[in-house]
């Protein structure tokens, strides 16, 4: 058997600035390995990427099952690597830690990126928990940063927790919905919609044009109730038809226009500040977790005190104070 | 000036016990104070009332502003009285920790209750965070438990995050809504409609009757889009008035079977263990945040570190690293 070769962080770091899209892929499955030891190399070369201060313009994508994602995204990917784009594509699915399915496996509708070189595709980082899942997510975007990709997008199923957490790692929110919108409305949570900067009304076909114009205006006047928001954006709502190539050039002009103002006033720098910001308070809470959990005197006592709490023995409160008093190892 | 008298622990428990109301509203007074010394002696208290393992049925009630919540409590807190019940209001209100403000201070709505000697009024607990609040009200249920109340009704406001607070600490989650339901509906988040054990359409008014009854069928038509829970409970919806009086019997009725069902079962045993062992973990990162906040050398350490995070010198994931081993003080 052949001895497995050991990579240091520089082979992997010099390989991605040279753009050698093997070492980068072999880079990004570090990220995703459990193994203490690749650990420490991933976070060496995390480090690295975040240096070189490259940035891309991160979008998030997001629907409802059904919506047309990633018939969407293959439309949308061809249109910019058709202007000498770069693109990655990335998901975020909170079943997949479940399932082991991902939202990207299906990438029959994806024909005209894979085979593109100028276009990289992962599925969903698997994970244990959607915390990590995100942070994988978020490291493998430094990585994508750090090789010089134009655009990276992040796709999501529009059911949950994942758009917050997506929202918290790109620039521009893109929600799609399909035309029938009074019914798609109420599969949609209402904090989504709120997080859109543009909303696309997909599967506007010439067929449902009248149809996906009252969706529009439906959508429109239920945005209006929002209040305005901090970057001065109004969120606009499009018609789109992913298979027929309707309204995809205006899409691309109104993303330039979006990227062109959160540039222009500095919103963007400090968005992605306040982003870093909040990873690293979820971070510090959840290693705090992974440390209680495998400290085996903690753990124990975390137990011990769990049972006493159950049957009211003590208060939540107190015994928390006991055992962080016991983490911090002094009062 | 007179000398402040000290109290002794035993001296509130005592008074609770024999239920003697001033010395109750003492220590609930007790139980909000911010100062050290007041805080070992509310626990002290607090852990002797949940030895009494004592329980009241704890209902919680929200609704959106204008859903008529102060004058449905009135009118249903009168009902119970009415029937040799003892009740507590308390209240949950997020923006009352900003405004200082309270949804229970228009108590002009409450007329039958306030003067009851059977009824205890509380306005929201004031603290700089939601999370304070919530803990706050918490610890008040369960003085209002050892106090011996037969019920607890738990008013908040519903659009936000307050609803997963106050659902973690009662039994039953009671959600007024208007006749007007299709545009009521957006107000109220699709998780909260979730929530509902029962939903109520108030101002059912005979007037109203046939708008009201609409109203009902849109309620359960949305609900029924929602998989069964975990206590086999289907969620009712009623149409009452709290004005006229009206179908005020039937939610009695229906509050009454709902509590023989989940008694019966064994499910509010389980679920209070689940809410307390939530609380406990709730409590654990609320303190350790507070923890981190209050000791100089880790705050100092974590805003150096928050400084590099936002100019991308380190990663968010590491910079926790530092921070976590610095506080375990190993590694």
């Amino acid at each position: 058997m052949q001895q497995k070769t050991t990579y240091t962080a520089d082979y992997f770091i010099n390989g991605i600035l040279q753009k050698d899209r093997i070492i980068f892929s072999k880079a990004i499955t570090l990220i995703e390995s459990t193994k203490p030891s690749d650990e420490l190399l991933a976070e060496e070369i995390i480090q690295a990427c975040l240096q070189t201060k490259k940035t891309s313009k991160r979008i998030a994508i997001t629907g409802a099952p059904g919506a047309g994602k990633s018939t969407f995204i293959n439309a949308f990917g061809k249109l910019l690597l058709d202007s000498n784009n770069s693109v990655a594509v990335l998901a975020i699915d909170p079943t997949s830690s479940i399932s082991k399915g991902s939202i990207l496996g299906d990438k029959t509708r994806m024909e005209d990126l894979i085979s593109n070189e100028n276009c990289f595709i992962r599925p969903t980082a698997s994970s244990t928990t959607l915390g990590g899942v995100a942070r994988k997510t978020r490291e493998t975007i430094v990585l994508c940063e750090a090789f010089g990709f134009d655009y990276i997008l992040v796709e999501t199923v529009g059911v949950g927790q994942s758009e917050t957490l997506v929202k918290n790692m790109t620039d521009l929110f893109l929600l799609l919905l399909l035309p029938n919108s009074g019914d798609e409305l109420q599969g949609i949570k209402r904090g989504i919609m709120e997080m859109a900067d543009i909303v696309l009304i997909n599967k506007s076909e010439k067929e449902n044009e009248a149809l996906a114009k009252i969706a529009a205006t439906q959508v429109k006047h239920a945005l209006h109730l929002f209040s305005a928001n901090e970057k001065n954006w109004t969120t606009q709502v499009l018609n789109i038809s992913s298979l027929q190539n309707i309204g995809l050039d205006k899409l691309q002009e109104t993303i330039d226009s979006y990227f062109l103002l959160i540039e222009t006033s500095g919103f963007i720098t400090h968005k992605r500040q306040q982003q870093q910001l909040k990873w690293l308070d979820e971070s510090i809470i959840l290693q705090i977790q992974d440390k209680i959990n495998n400290d085996g005197k903690i753990r124990a006592m975390k137990s011990e005190l769990e049972n006493k709490v159950k049957t009211n023995e003590i208060d939540a409160n107190k015994a928390a104070k006991l055992l962080v008093e016991k983490i911090f190892g002094k009062d």
